[in-house]
Protein backbone atom coordinates (compact mmCIF):
# COMPACT_ATOMS: atom_id res chain seq x y z
CA UNK A 1 0.00 0.00 0.00
CA UNK A 2 1.63 3.42 -0.72
CA UNK A 3 1.49 6.16 1.64
CA UNK A 4 2.53 9.30 2.05
CA UNK A 5 4.29 10.66 5.70
CA UNK A 6 3.56 14.22 6.27
CA UNK A 7 4.35 16.50 9.23
CA UNK A 8 2.86 20.08 10.19
CA UNK A 9 5.40 21.37 12.58
CA UNK A 10 6.01 18.05 13.89
CA UNK A 11 2.30 16.63 13.89
CA UNK A 12 3.31 13.63 11.93
CA UNK A 13 0.59 11.44 9.94
CA UNK A 14 0.37 8.90 7.46
CA UNK A 15 -1.53 10.24 4.29
CA UNK A 16 -3.26 7.23 2.35
CA UNK A 17 -4.65 8.43 -1.37
CA UNK A 18 -7.95 6.18 -1.15
CA UNK A 19 -8.41 7.38 -4.61
CA UNK A 20 -5.69 4.53 -5.37
CA UNK A 21 -6.04 3.10 -2.51
CA UNK A 22 -8.51 0.82 -0.49
CA UNK A 23 -8.39 0.75 3.15
CA UNK A 24 -10.79 -1.68 4.77
CA UNK A 25 -10.75 -1.25 8.24
CA UNK A 26 -8.80 1.84 8.82
CA UNK A 27 -8.92 1.80 12.71
CA UNK A 28 -6.79 -1.09 12.74
CA UNK A 29 -4.19 0.54 9.70
CA UNK A 30 -4.31 3.28 11.98
CA UNK A 31 -2.67 1.74 15.26
CA UNK A 32 -0.42 -0.21 13.10
CA UNK A 33 1.30 2.66 11.22
CA UNK A 34 1.36 4.37 14.17
CA UNK A 35 3.53 2.19 16.07
CA UNK A 36 7.23 3.16 15.32
CA UNK A 37 9.01 -0.03 16.13
CA UNK A 38 6.37 -2.60 14.01
CA UNK A 39 4.54 -0.24 11.62
CA UNK A 40 5.91 3.05 10.30
CA UNK A 41 5.65 5.45 13.60
CA UNK A 42 3.23 8.36 13.52
CA UNK A 43 0.42 10.67 15.56
CA UNK A 44 -2.23 8.73 13.71
CA UNK A 45 -3.51 8.02 9.80
CA UNK A 46 -5.24 10.46 7.54
CA UNK A 47 -7.26 8.92 4.79
CA UNK A 48 -8.07 11.13 1.50
CA UNK A 49 -11.47 10.87 -0.06
CA UNK A 50 -13.39 12.05 -2.73
CA UNK A 51 -16.47 13.95 -1.51
CA UNK A 52 -20.01 14.94 -2.46
CA UNK A 53 -20.36 18.14 -0.52
CA UNK A 54 -16.38 19.64 -1.11
CA UNK A 55 -13.69 18.88 -3.09
CA UNK A 56 -12.08 16.39 -0.80
CA UNK A 57 -13.08 14.50 2.23
CA UNK A 58 -10.44 13.97 4.89
CA UNK A 59 -11.05 11.15 7.60
CA UNK A 60 -8.31 10.75 10.54
CA UNK A 61 -7.84 8.45 12.93
CA UNK A 62 -5.83 8.75 16.23
CA UNK A 63 -2.57 6.11 17.05
CA UNK A 64 -5.35 4.30 19.44
CA UNK A 65 -7.55 3.88 16.37
CA UNK A 66 -10.35 6.31 17.48
CA UNK A 67 -11.91 8.70 14.82
CA UNK A 68 -11.30 12.12 15.21
CA UNK A 69 -13.28 14.98 14.19
CA UNK A 70 -10.35 17.33 12.26
CA UNK A 71 -6.45 18.61 13.09
CA UNK A 72 -5.47 21.85 11.78
CA UNK A 73 -1.76 20.77 11.22
CA UNK A 74 -3.15 17.54 9.59
CA UNK A 75 -5.54 19.36 6.93
CA UNK A 76 -2.94 21.53 5.76
CA UNK A 77 -1.00 18.26 4.76
CA UNK A 78 -4.04 17.32 3.11
CA UNK A 79 -3.98 20.30 0.89
CA UNK A 80 -0.70 20.00 0.42
CA UNK A 81 -1.12 16.40 -0.92
CA UNK A 82 -4.25 16.88 -3.17
CA UNK A 83 -2.38 19.99 -5.22
CA UNK A 84 1.25 18.49 -5.94
CA UNK A 85 0.34 15.34 -6.57
CA UNK A 86 -2.21 17.20 -9.28
CA UNK A 87 -5.51 16.05 -7.83
CA UNK A 88 -7.00 19.37 -7.91
CA UNK A 89 -5.35 22.76 -9.31
CA UNK A 90 -7.15 25.74 -7.48
CA UNK A 91 -5.73 27.05 -4.94
CA UNK A 92 -8.60 27.13 -2.66
CA UNK A 93 -10.25 23.75 -1.70
CA UNK A 94 -12.98 22.55 0.51
CA UNK A 95 -12.46 19.86 2.44
CA UNK A 96 -15.35 17.87 4.45
CA UNK A 97 -14.42 16.59 7.94
CA UNK A 98 -16.12 15.07 10.75
CA UNK A 99 -16.08 19.19 12.45
CA UNK A 100 -17.74 20.46 8.93
CA UNK A 101 -16.32 22.10 5.80
CA UNK A 102 -12.94 23.67 6.26
CA UNK A 103 -11.76 25.89 3.30
CA UNK A 104 -7.54 26.01 2.27
CA UNK A 105 -5.90 28.61 0.81
CA UNK A 106 -2.82 26.99 -0.63
CA UNK A 107 0.25 28.99 -0.88
CA UNK A 108 3.42 27.47 -3.31
CA UNK A 109 6.83 27.73 -3.55
CA UNK A 110 9.84 27.94 -5.79
CA UNK A 111 9.10 24.46 -7.11
CA UNK A 112 5.50 24.51 -7.71
CA UNK A 113 4.56 22.90 -4.88
CA UNK A 114 2.64 23.77 -1.74
CA UNK A 115 4.99 25.13 0.88
CA UNK A 116 1.98 26.37 3.17
CA UNK A 117 -1.88 26.84 3.87
CA UNK A 118 -4.34 29.17 5.54
CA UNK A 119 -6.97 27.74 7.35
CA UNK A 120 -10.17 29.18 8.16
CA UNK A 121 -10.54 28.05 11.83
CA UNK A 122 -13.69 29.79 12.75
CA UNK A 123 -15.09 32.18 15.29
CA UNK A 124 -13.58 32.00 19.40
CA UNK A 125 -15.96 31.82 21.70
CA UNK A 126 -15.56 34.13 25.02
CA UNK A 127 -18.77 33.12 27.04
CA UNK A 128 -17.50 30.92 29.75
CA UNK A 129 -20.69 28.99 29.56
CA UNK A 130 -19.46 27.93 26.31
CA UNK A 131 -15.88 27.18 26.48
CA UNK A 132 -16.87 25.99 29.65
CA UNK A 133 -15.74 27.59 32.54
CA UNK A 134 -17.07 27.27 35.87
CA UNK A 135 -17.62 31.79 35.93
CA UNK A 136 -20.43 33.56 36.43
CA UNK A 137 -18.82 36.42 34.38
CA UNK A 138 -19.30 37.27 30.35
CA UNK A 139 -15.88 36.93 29.65
CA UNK A 140 -13.27 35.83 31.30
CA UNK A 141 -10.11 37.44 30.86
CA UNK A 142 -7.15 38.03 33.23
CA UNK A 143 -8.37 36.56 35.81
CA UNK A 144 -6.54 35.00 38.84
CA UNK A 145 -6.49 31.21 39.16
CA UNK A 146 -4.46 29.61 42.62
CA UNK A 147 -2.56 26.83 41.75
CA UNK A 148 -0.27 25.40 44.65
CA UNK A 149 0.33 28.79 46.66
CA UNK A 150 0.85 30.77 43.55
CA UNK A 151 -1.79 32.97 41.53
CA UNK A 152 -1.81 32.78 37.88
CA UNK A 153 -3.74 35.26 35.96
CA UNK A 154 -5.78 33.22 33.20
CA UNK A 155 -7.92 33.97 29.74
CA UNK A 156 -10.19 31.03 28.41
CA UNK A 157 -11.14 30.33 24.97
CA UNK A 158 -12.55 28.27 23.19
CA UNK A 159 -11.96 26.89 19.44
CA UNK A 160 -14.36 24.09 19.10
CA UNK A 161 -12.27 23.03 22.44
CA UNK A 162 -11.25 24.84 25.71
CA UNK A 163 -8.39 27.08 26.24
CA UNK A 164 -6.79 28.16 29.45
CA UNK A 165 -3.70 30.87 28.27
CA UNK A 166 -1.49 32.15 30.71
CA UNK A 167 0.98 34.78 30.02
CA UNK A 168 4.63 34.41 31.73
CA UNK A 169 8.24 36.28 31.65
CA UNK A 170 10.15 33.23 30.34
CA UNK A 171 8.38 30.36 28.68
CA UNK A 172 11.65 28.04 28.14
CA UNK A 173 12.13 27.76 31.80
CA UNK A 174 8.30 27.53 32.89
CA UNK A 175 7.78 24.72 34.98
CA UNK A 176 4.88 23.06 32.60
CA UNK A 177 5.11 19.69 33.38
CA UNK A 178 4.59 20.91 36.93
CA UNK A 179 1.78 23.30 36.66
CA UNK A 180 0.44 21.92 33.01
CA UNK A 181 -1.90 19.04 34.92
CA UNK A 182 -2.86 21.05 37.53
CA UNK A 183 -4.58 23.65 35.51
CA UNK A 184 -5.77 20.99 32.86
CA UNK A 185 -7.31 19.81 35.94
CA UNK A 186 -8.29 23.09 37.46
CA UNK A 187 -12.26 22.35 39.16
CA UNK A 188 -12.89 25.71 37.16
CA UNK A 189 -12.71 23.63 34.02
CA UNK A 190 -15.64 21.11 34.07
CA UNK A 191 -14.31 19.34 31.02
CA UNK A 192 -10.98 20.17 31.48
CA UNK A 193 -8.59 22.10 29.74
CA UNK A 194 -5.45 23.19 27.76
CA UNK A 195 -3.43 25.32 28.74
CA UNK A 196 -0.89 27.77 27.04
CA UNK A 197 1.61 28.98 28.68
CA UNK A 198 2.95 32.60 26.64
CA UNK A 199 5.95 34.47 26.13
CA UNK A 200 4.74 37.92 24.39
CA UNK A 201 8.42 38.65 22.40
CA UNK A 202 6.35 41.13 20.65
CA UNK A 203 2.99 42.51 19.63
CA UNK A 204 3.39 40.33 16.23
CA UNK A 205 5.52 37.41 18.14
CA UNK A 206 4.04 35.19 20.39
CA UNK A 207 6.05 31.71 22.23
CA UNK A 208 4.55 29.33 23.31
CA UNK A 209 4.33 26.27 24.87
CA UNK A 210 1.41 23.68 25.60
CA UNK A 211 0.24 21.44 27.67
CA UNK A 212 -2.75 19.21 25.65
CA UNK A 213 -5.60 17.49 27.61
CA UNK A 214 -4.91 14.18 27.99
CA UNK A 215 -1.98 13.80 26.12
CA UNK A 216 0.69 16.26 27.84
CA UNK A 217 3.17 18.11 26.48
CA UNK A 218 2.61 18.30 22.46
CA UNK A 219 4.88 20.04 19.90
CA UNK A 220 2.24 21.73 18.06
CA UNK A 221 -1.37 22.28 18.91
CA UNK A 222 -3.18 24.60 16.22
CA UNK A 223 -6.38 25.40 18.02
CA UNK A 224 -4.03 26.08 21.23
CA UNK A 225 -1.93 28.65 18.98
CA UNK A 226 -5.09 30.53 17.55
CA UNK A 227 -6.30 30.80 21.35
CA UNK A 228 -3.07 32.32 22.09
CA UNK A 229 -3.33 35.26 19.57
CA UNK A 230 -7.34 35.52 20.49
CA UNK A 231 -5.99 36.05 24.39
CA UNK A 232 -3.13 38.38 23.65
CA UNK A 233 -5.20 40.32 21.55
CA UNK A 234 -7.84 40.88 24.41
CA UNK A 235 -5.30 41.57 26.65
CA UNK A 236 -4.00 44.47 24.80
CA UNK A 237 -0.51 43.11 24.34
CA UNK A 238 -0.70 41.69 20.67
CA UNK A 239 -1.83 42.91 17.29
CA UNK A 240 -4.19 40.98 15.64
CA UNK A 241 -1.76 39.29 13.32
CA UNK A 242 1.63 37.70 14.95
CA UNK A 243 3.56 34.60 14.43
CA UNK A 244 3.12 32.31 16.81
CA UNK A 245 6.00 30.00 17.87
CA UNK A 246 5.75 26.73 18.96
CA UNK A 247 8.14 23.61 19.80
CA UNK A 248 7.22 22.13 16.43
CA UNK A 249 7.64 25.41 14.26
CA UNK A 250 5.69 28.77 13.42
CA UNK A 251 2.54 29.67 12.62
CA UNK A 252 0.99 33.22 11.48
CA UNK A 253 -2.26 33.64 13.15
CA UNK A 254 -4.64 36.59 12.24
CA UNK A 255 -7.95 37.21 13.87
CA UNK A 256 -10.01 38.99 11.43
CA UNK A 257 -12.05 42.39 12.58
CA UNK A 258 -14.10 42.04 9.72
CA UNK A 259 -15.90 38.34 9.77
CA UNK A 260 -14.50 37.63 13.53
CA UNK A 261 -12.70 34.54 11.90
CA UNK A 262 -9.53 33.45 13.07
CA UNK A 263 -7.41 32.45 10.05
CA UNK A 264 -4.20 30.01 10.62
CA UNK A 265 -1.08 29.64 8.28
CA UNK A 266 1.40 26.51 8.28
CA UNK A 267 3.84 24.71 7.05
CA UNK A 268 3.41 21.73 5.34
CA UNK A 269 6.36 19.18 5.04
CA UNK A 270 6.13 16.17 3.12
CA UNK A 271 9.13 13.77 4.41
CA UNK A 272 8.90 10.56 2.21
CA UNK A 273 6.87 8.17 0.22
CA UNK A 274 6.65 4.61 0.96
CA UNK A 275 5.27 1.39 0.32
CA UNK A 276 3.91 -1.00 2.82
CA UNK A 277 3.86 -4.57 2.56
CA UNK A 278 0.37 -5.44 3.48
CA UNK B 1 17.30 8.71 -1.23
CA UNK B 2 15.70 4.65 -1.39
CA UNK B 3 15.86 3.10 1.70
CA UNK B 4 13.76 0.11 3.70
CA UNK B 5 12.45 0.59 7.05
CA UNK B 6 13.09 -3.18 9.26
CA UNK B 7 13.40 -4.58 12.54
CA UNK B 8 14.35 -7.33 14.49
CA UNK B 9 11.86 -7.80 16.94
CA UNK B 10 10.79 -4.36 17.21
CA UNK B 11 15.13 -3.08 17.10
CA UNK B 12 13.61 -1.16 14.39
CA UNK B 13 16.56 0.59 11.50
CA UNK B 14 16.53 2.90 8.58
CA UNK B 15 18.45 0.59 5.62
CA UNK B 16 20.30 1.92 3.01
CA UNK B 17 21.99 0.25 0.43
CA UNK B 18 25.25 2.18 -0.55
CA UNK B 19 25.42 -0.21 -3.64
CA UNK B 20 22.98 2.35 -5.36
CA UNK B 21 23.07 4.96 -2.93
CA UNK B 22 25.52 7.54 -1.46
CA UNK B 23 25.45 8.49 1.82
CA UNK B 24 27.50 12.12 2.12
CA UNK B 25 27.32 12.46 5.61
CA UNK B 26 25.83 9.45 8.17
CA UNK B 27 25.84 10.79 11.60
CA UNK B 28 23.73 13.86 10.49
CA UNK B 29 21.21 11.13 8.13
CA UNK B 30 20.96 9.38 11.16
CA UNK B 31 20.11 12.22 13.50
CA UNK B 32 17.71 12.83 11.06
CA UNK B 33 15.75 9.74 9.64
CA UNK B 34 15.36 8.71 13.80
CA UNK B 35 13.15 11.83 14.21
CA UNK B 36 9.96 10.27 14.10
CA UNK B 37 7.71 13.79 14.13
CA UNK B 38 10.41 15.29 11.51
CA UNK B 39 12.08 12.36 9.81
CA UNK B 40 11.39 8.72 9.61
CA UNK B 41 11.17 7.47 13.42
CA UNK B 42 13.87 4.30 14.13
CA UNK B 43 16.42 3.47 16.32
CA UNK B 44 19.40 4.48 13.90
CA UNK B 45 20.88 4.23 10.73
CA UNK B 46 22.21 0.67 9.00
CA UNK B 47 24.49 1.44 5.91
CA UNK B 48 24.87 -1.45 3.68
CA UNK B 49 28.30 -1.14 1.80
CA UNK B 50 31.24 -3.30 -0.06
CA UNK B 51 33.63 -5.39 1.87
CA UNK B 52 37.49 -6.25 1.03
CA UNK B 53 36.83 -9.03 4.01
CA UNK B 54 33.81 -10.05 3.81
CA UNK B 55 30.45 -10.69 1.74
CA UNK B 56 29.21 -7.20 2.85
CA UNK B 57 30.33 -4.67 5.60
CA UNK B 58 27.26 -3.14 7.80
CA UNK B 59 28.27 0.19 9.36
CA UNK B 60 25.49 1.25 12.45
CA UNK B 61 24.52 4.65 13.59
CA UNK B 62 22.75 5.56 16.83
CA UNK B 63 19.90 7.90 16.85
CA UNK B 64 22.40 10.21 18.58
CA UNK B 65 24.74 9.74 14.97
CA UNK B 66 27.10 8.13 17.24
CA UNK B 67 29.04 4.89 15.54
CA UNK B 68 27.31 2.14 17.07
CA UNK B 69 29.88 -1.43 16.75
CA UNK B 70 27.52 -4.17 16.01
CA UNK B 71 23.63 -5.15 16.78
CA UNK B 72 22.74 -8.47 16.40
CA UNK B 73 18.68 -7.77 15.49
CA UNK B 74 20.25 -5.60 13.03
CA UNK B 75 22.37 -7.64 11.38
CA UNK B 76 19.81 -10.24 10.92
CA UNK B 77 17.99 -7.39 8.76
CA UNK B 78 21.02 -6.93 6.92
CA UNK B 79 21.23 -10.68 5.63
CA UNK B 80 17.65 -10.47 4.83
CA UNK B 81 18.24 -7.32 2.81
CA UNK B 82 21.18 -8.55 0.81
CA UNK B 83 19.26 -12.14 -0.19
CA UNK B 84 15.81 -11.15 -0.60
CA UNK B 85 17.11 -7.88 -2.93
CA UNK B 86 19.01 -10.64 -4.62
CA UNK B 87 22.50 -9.28 -3.96
CA UNK B 88 23.71 -12.59 -3.29
CA UNK B 89 22.29 -16.52 -3.21
CA UNK B 90 23.95 -17.66 -0.24
CA UNK B 91 22.54 -18.84 2.50
CA UNK B 92 25.57 -18.49 4.45
CA UNK B 93 27.19 -15.07 4.56
CA UNK B 94 29.50 -13.23 6.36
CA UNK B 95 29.64 -9.14 7.06
CA UNK B 96 32.23 -6.99 8.46
CA UNK B 97 31.66 -4.90 11.59
CA UNK B 98 33.14 -2.79 13.92
CA UNK B 99 32.77 -6.21 16.02
CA UNK B 100 34.93 -8.41 13.60
CA UNK B 101 33.21 -10.40 11.18
CA UNK B 102 29.87 -12.15 11.67
CA UNK B 103 28.79 -15.19 10.12
CA UNK B 104 25.17 -15.15 9.42
CA UNK B 105 22.62 -18.33 8.00
CA UNK B 106 19.49 -17.10 6.14
CA UNK B 107 16.40 -19.49 6.56
CA UNK B 108 13.99 -18.50 3.90
CA UNK B 109 9.96 -19.34 4.28
CA UNK B 110 7.44 -20.53 1.36
CA UNK B 111 7.53 -17.19 -0.49
CA UNK B 112 11.36 -17.70 -0.68
CA UNK B 113 12.15 -14.84 0.96
CA UNK B 114 14.33 -14.39 4.64
CA UNK B 115 12.21 -15.31 7.73
CA UNK B 116 14.88 -15.52 10.20
CA UNK B 117 18.84 -15.42 10.50
CA UNK B 118 21.08 -17.38 12.68
CA UNK B 119 23.99 -15.51 14.26
CA UNK B 120 27.20 -17.05 15.55
CA UNK B 121 27.57 -14.22 18.87
CA UNK B 122 30.39 -15.55 20.30
CA UNK B 123 32.08 -17.41 23.58
CA UNK B 124 30.28 -16.22 26.48
CA UNK B 125 33.01 -14.82 29.05
CA UNK B 126 32.19 -15.85 32.77
CA UNK B 127 35.65 -14.10 34.57
CA UNK B 128 34.13 -11.53 36.75
CA UNK B 129 37.55 -9.55 35.79
CA UNK B 130 36.55 -9.99 32.13
CA UNK B 131 33.01 -9.19 32.76
CA UNK B 132 33.60 -6.63 34.84
CA UNK B 133 32.34 -7.58 38.12
CA UNK B 134 34.00 -6.65 41.37
CA UNK B 135 34.78 -9.60 43.28
CA UNK B 136 37.50 -12.88 43.66
CA UNK B 137 35.46 -15.74 42.55
CA UNK B 138 36.11 -17.48 39.58
CA UNK B 139 32.66 -17.16 38.08
CA UNK B 140 29.83 -15.10 39.82
CA UNK B 141 26.90 -17.52 39.95
CA UNK B 142 23.71 -17.33 41.48
CA UNK B 143 25.63 -14.97 44.30
CA UNK B 144 23.51 -12.50 46.57
CA UNK B 145 23.14 -8.64 45.67
CA UNK B 146 21.74 -6.68 48.39
CA UNK B 147 19.37 -3.60 46.92
CA UNK B 148 17.43 -1.64 48.90
CA UNK B 149 16.02 -4.26 51.63
CA UNK B 150 16.23 -6.99 49.30
CA UNK B 151 18.30 -10.17 48.37
CA UNK B 152 18.42 -11.00 44.61
CA UNK B 153 20.92 -14.12 43.50
CA UNK B 154 22.53 -12.36 40.11
CA UNK B 155 24.66 -14.48 37.94
CA UNK B 156 26.85 -12.37 35.76
CA UNK B 157 28.14 -12.89 31.84
CA UNK B 158 29.84 -11.06 29.47
CA UNK B 159 28.92 -11.42 25.90
CA UNK B 160 31.27 -8.73 24.79
CA UNK B 161 28.80 -6.52 27.39
CA UNK B 162 28.61 -7.10 30.56
CA UNK B 163 24.94 -8.48 32.01
CA UNK B 164 23.65 -9.28 35.59
CA UNK B 165 20.79 -11.94 34.99
CA UNK B 166 18.36 -12.32 38.22
CA UNK B 167 15.55 -15.10 38.17
CA UNK B 168 12.15 -14.35 39.28
CA UNK B 169 8.73 -15.47 40.19
CA UNK B 170 6.75 -13.87 37.89
CA UNK B 171 8.57 -11.14 35.62
CA UNK B 172 5.48 -8.99 34.04
CA UNK B 173 4.98 -7.85 37.48
CA UNK B 174 8.22 -7.08 38.42
CA UNK B 175 9.29 -3.52 39.25
CA UNK B 176 12.03 -3.14 36.58
CA UNK B 177 12.11 0.66 36.76
CA UNK B 178 13.09 0.72 40.43
CA UNK B 179 15.43 -2.13 40.28
CA UNK B 180 16.93 -2.19 37.35
CA UNK B 181 18.87 1.43 37.55
CA UNK B 182 19.84 -0.07 40.86
CA UNK B 183 20.87 -3.19 39.50
CA UNK B 184 23.42 -1.11 36.31
CA UNK B 185 24.75 1.37 38.90
CA UNK B 186 25.51 -1.51 41.85
CA UNK B 187 28.89 -0.62 43.23
CA UNK B 188 29.81 -4.91 41.94
CA UNK B 189 29.71 -3.44 38.38
CA UNK B 190 32.67 -0.96 37.93
CA UNK B 191 31.41 -0.21 33.84
CA UNK B 192 27.76 -0.65 35.05
CA UNK B 193 25.69 -3.43 33.48
CA UNK B 194 22.84 -4.58 31.67
CA UNK B 195 20.30 -6.30 33.87
CA UNK B 196 17.93 -9.12 32.64
CA UNK B 197 14.92 -10.40 34.79
CA UNK B 198 13.76 -14.12 33.92
CA UNK B 199 11.29 -16.13 34.44
CA UNK B 200 11.45 -20.08 33.86
CA UNK B 201 8.42 -21.05 32.04
CA UNK B 202 9.98 -24.10 31.45
CA UNK B 203 13.88 -25.74 30.63
CA UNK B 204 13.37 -24.76 26.60
CA UNK B 205 11.28 -21.41 27.55
CA UNK B 206 12.70 -18.26 29.69
CA UNK B 207 10.71 -15.07 29.80
CA UNK B 208 12.60 -11.95 30.40
CA UNK B 209 12.54 -8.45 30.58
CA UNK B 210 15.76 -6.22 30.08
CA UNK B 211 17.19 -2.65 31.75
CA UNK B 212 19.67 -1.75 29.39
CA UNK B 213 22.61 0.40 30.61
CA UNK B 214 22.11 4.08 29.78
CA UNK B 215 18.82 3.03 27.93
CA UNK B 216 16.55 1.80 30.64
CA UNK B 217 13.98 -0.93 29.62
CA UNK B 218 13.84 -1.82 26.01
CA UNK B 219 12.19 -4.53 23.83
CA UNK B 220 15.38 -6.29 22.80
CA UNK B 221 18.28 -6.96 23.71
CA UNK B 222 20.33 -9.93 21.58
CA UNK B 223 23.09 -10.31 23.89
CA UNK B 224 20.88 -10.34 26.45
CA UNK B 225 19.10 -12.72 25.82
CA UNK B 226 21.97 -14.98 25.21
CA UNK B 227 22.97 -13.63 28.69
CA UNK B 228 20.20 -15.42 30.09
CA UNK B 229 20.30 -18.76 28.01
CA UNK B 230 23.95 -18.91 29.42
CA UNK B 231 22.90 -17.87 32.79
CA UNK B 232 20.40 -20.37 33.06
CA UNK B 233 22.04 -23.44 31.91
CA UNK B 234 25.01 -22.31 34.45
CA UNK B 235 21.80 -22.68 37.33
CA UNK B 236 20.70 -25.97 35.77
CA UNK B 237 17.60 -24.51 35.09
CA UNK B 238 17.54 -24.58 31.79
CA UNK B 239 18.98 -26.72 28.72
CA UNK B 240 22.03 -25.64 26.24
CA UNK B 241 19.00 -24.50 24.03
CA UNK B 242 15.96 -22.58 24.67
CA UNK B 243 13.17 -19.85 23.26
CA UNK B 244 13.83 -16.97 24.88
CA UNK B 245 10.85 -14.40 24.92
CA UNK B 246 11.25 -10.46 25.04
CA UNK B 247 8.26 -7.84 25.06
CA UNK B 248 9.26 -7.34 21.21
CA UNK B 249 9.14 -11.09 20.02
CA UNK B 250 11.15 -14.51 20.49
CA UNK B 251 14.74 -15.09 20.09
CA UNK B 252 15.94 -19.17 19.78
CA UNK B 253 19.36 -19.27 21.90
CA UNK B 254 21.91 -22.37 21.45
CA UNK B 255 24.71 -22.45 23.18
CA UNK B 256 27.21 -25.33 21.72
CA UNK B 257 28.93 -27.70 23.75
CA UNK B 258 31.36 -28.58 20.92
CA UNK B 259 32.98 -24.98 20.49
CA UNK B 260 31.61 -22.86 23.28
CA UNK B 261 30.07 -20.59 21.07
CA UNK B 262 26.42 -19.40 21.68
CA UNK B 263 24.01 -18.91 18.73
CA UNK B 264 21.06 -16.43 18.41
CA UNK B 265 18.07 -17.60 15.99
CA UNK B 266 15.94 -14.78 15.33
CA UNK B 267 13.17 -13.14 12.79
CA UNK B 268 13.59 -10.00 10.14
CA UNK B 269 11.13 -8.28 9.07
CA UNK B 270 10.99 -6.30 6.25
CA UNK B 271 7.88 -2.94 6.86
CA UNK B 272 8.35 -0.86 4.01
CA UNK B 273 10.34 0.49 1.46
CA UNK B 274 10.46 4.28 1.33
CA UNK B 275 11.74 7.46 -0.59
CA UNK B 276 12.60 10.38 0.85
CA UNK B 277 12.80 13.30 -0.46
CA UNK B 278 16.29 14.55 -0.18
Amino acid sequence: MKFAKMHGIGNDYVYVNCFEERVENPSELARFVSNRHFGVGSDGLVLILPSEKADFRMRMFNSDGSEAEMCGNAIRCVGKYVYDNRMTDKKTVTVETLAGIKVLELFTGKDGKVESVKVDMGEPMLNPRDIPVDSGKEKFINEPVKIGGEVYHVTCVSMGNPHAVTFVGNVKDFPLEKIGPQMENHSLFPNRVNAEFVEVINRSYLRMRVWERGAGETMACGTGACAVLVAAYLNGIADRKATVELLGGNLTIEWDENNNHVYKTGPATHVFTGFLDI
